[in-house]
């Protein structure tokens, strides 16, 4: 789709590597997991998203002619190394958490099992999507829960950190429960909602904006939603009842208005009662302007009388947060459990699973990671096998779906956690004690100092 | 270059003012002015950056057959708007600030003068563009501001915000003094120099550390740059001379070591006395893992004997600052300016031109904003034609020929805007009277209620 997501969309240390690897005869299989290392300030869990774009990368990986003539060319490699690449496709296994799914730290939401020049080749671009998105439908998911019931539209595109920032966002954000989102080629390529108003700019346009109106409900009967703050939020409010009743007698309906700047609370309540006076009490009001979800909750606790909310830059950018300490570790390689110990990067070896548990009420009480081949099941295992041998088990699942699970993981989060601030008791996630003995134990084979477990 | 580059790749409401423009023959020229409203924290000026991905966008667009077959059956639109897309490109003109000019809040960047549908159709990638290569650019030049005479590189792709992120944010950087980047797509696309070494999965593929490392040197003779913080970062530089003396009979040379975690000047100063004492006091140290600009300076300051930095997720995500405030507003149409008085949101009106004022040293003093046709030169115009009718003036600049003016603008930037905190005394960028006399009479036309210049 992305003609960007070539291999060469890669740091230059996995060329290096590969050349590496290949000369030395190294091939055997090799884990790699995906996980964050820790929570970002003010939050309480992950909602894991990207999973759809990893399994397109890893199935379509090829170096098309060009690439291999730039890596022929580039003087870093001897010749015979691009005939190597020409041949390189992804032939590996991977397990994962469905989209959707809540996660915690150092839990691993991604693993893959593959040659070790494979697994090691993927890990630029498998981060680049996973984090990214799973960046947005964390951040999406705490506007979901800051404002149930509003209708929440991503207006991210044009502060997005670039083109595929802006679809992917759109599809992070719709995921984790948003309504839609205004950027087109979401709703043409992925069939997201579109949802879209008007820019001052319109109004400026017309020499009176009583007439910018007029022209753009004629043009949309029935489904215009007119910007109100170009000039005097109140006044507009004011010609927009005038408009409807000059209108009513042609069949003509307006949808709704839009707040864009200044106090919301005061305007939305100022502005419904101007609409309901003026017989519009069907007439919706949609904020935006800067917005976040600290500023969601606020106006909803308020009783803000407003329908739905855009939510641009803070959402696409996830501004308060703009990065997962996301990584994509060795945990394995040829059939020994592996692990780095540098300092406050240490990981924890082996082929791991995830176990949720459940209380009564059916939330969320506490996750176990453990080794994944210990035959102890403790609780409903979370990561589930979705390609094998380079190909997906599954047809890709519908954004429906993912939406529903979504929903019900928010849903089973417990209270505390859904909070937009950090909680005072952190989720329990535990560390399965043969983990922990693995862990010792690879210590114990590679290590000259001792080394303390965390 | 990027199919996600397509129209479409727009926020809903550019469509439907299209249309509406269409219908209510809106066609007269229109003047639209791309500038950010305020400094974000700790910034105390911007570097402009992306205008060559800006006009690729214009020069290309085109609605291709896919997506006019998806605007028609979308429903948003009658059938008869798919035809009139089918014709519209751009054929206007555009003025810019040339990339690498150093800038401040509220001077145009970018102006675009068109007939109203393609000057208003062009808003949201247009934005995305500038916004983000600017944005890095900024977060970038600081570290070059911080870290004078050290190697710079930036290894922030993984967790950049998508693919196309990945790319503009080597190529930003690099424009504003980067000696380059390590993700290889930029090198393969836009001739920017490539760097890499090693991943610890590399070293923990190896059950013995010294293999790894000797495997690596062996496959890069004299260009080997080793990974040393895996376990234990002094014990594994003991290692590293040891293996040194060994290659040396065979001719091969090590180029440097990198450090990835713990106390980077700690680790340097210990590092850096192991090698000289091994004999390999022109092996480089390169240091990696979480850095910003502050710790470069801090680094710096202290004296830490490192040579080089890696800088990541900091500086393509622009962590501190993830986005601008970025605006493309409509300053004129049919020949009369036009303003947008939204609380807090107010614009200047009019076609605009920056005039920078220099001191006797050649420094920066300050910037006057002024109405362009004011026959009153005050100064250096910063603003040149860079597009007409729709076509490049020029080809292309070099990444060299921009790589040479952000250096400039950096010299000659006050020493007291240089610092990585807000200065005390900002930047003076002076509204030209002219121009208040003009947003003064725009109030007046427009206006039903008295409106302050700000």
């Amino acid at each position: 789709m992305n003609p960007l997501a070539s291999p060469l969309l890669t740091d230059l240390y996995q060329l290096t590597m590969l050349h590496a690897y290949y000369t030395h005869g190294m091939r055997d299989t090799a884990v790699f997991e995906l996980f964050v290392r820790k929570l970002p300030p003010n939050r309480n869990f992950m909602m894991a998203a990207g999973l759809e774009q990893a399994l397109d990368f890893l199935e379509d990986l090829r170096f098309t002619a060009e690439d291999l003539e730039w890596v022929g060319k580039s003087r870093l490699f001897p010749r015979e190394f691009a005939r190597q690449l020409e041949g390189l496709h992804f032939t590996g296994d991977v397990h994962a958490m469905p989209e959707g799914t809540i996660f915690f730290p150092d839990e691993p939401v991604l693993r893959v099992t593959a040659p070790m020049p494979e697994a090691q080749f993927v890990e630029s671009r498998l981060i680049n999507l996973v984090h990214f998105e799973t960046l947005v439908a964390t951040k999406a998911a705490r506007s979901v829960l800051a404002a149930p019931g509003k209708r929440l539209v991503d207006f991210g595109l044009r502060r997005a950190h670039g083109a595929e920032a802006g679809l992917l966002a759109a599809r992070a954000s719709y995921l984790a429960g948003f309504a839609g989102t205004a950027t087109v080629i979401a709703g043409a390529r992925m069939g997201i909602p579109v949802f879209g108003t008007m820019a001052h700019s319109f109004v400026e346009a017309h020499d009176d904006e009583a007439a910018a109106f007029e022209h753009f409900a004629q043009t949309y009967p029935g489904r215009a939603v007119l910007l109100i703050d170009t000039y005097d939020t109140e006044l507009a409010a004011l010609k927009v009842v005038a408009l409807a009743s000059k209108l009513k007698s042609r069949g003509i309906r307006i949808q709704g208005v839009r707040l864009d700047s200044g106090n919301h609370l005061v305007l939305a309540r100022n502005v419904r009662r101007i609409l309901n006076e003026g017989g519009l009490a069907d007439a919706s009001i949609f904020a935006s302007g800067n917005l976040d979800e600290y500023q969601l909750r606020a106006l909803c606790a308020a009783g803000a009388p407003i329908d739905g909310f855009g939510i641009g830059t803070s959402l696409v950018t996830s501004s308060d947060a703009p990065f997962l300490d996301a990584v994509y570790k060795l945990q394995e390689y040829a059939g020994k459990p592996r692990r780095k110990r540098s300092t406050g990067k240490a990981t924890w070896p082996g082929r791991k699973q995830v176990f949720r548990q459940y209380d009564s009420a059916g939330c969320f009480h506490h996750d176990i990671i453990a080794v994944e081949d210990d035959n102890e099941k403790t609780g409903e295992p979370l990561l589930i096998p979705v390609m094998k041998r380079g190909r997906r088990l599954h047809g890709p699942e519908t954004l429906a779906a993912i939406r529903g699970r979504a929903a019900a993981q928010l849903a089973k989060l417990p209270r505390h956690l859904a909070l937009l601030e950090t909680a005072t008791v952190a989720y329990p996630v535990e560390i399965h004690p043969a983990l922990r003995k693995l862990a010792n134990q690879v210590d114990r084979v590679t290590s000259e100092v001792p080394v303390l477990c965390r």
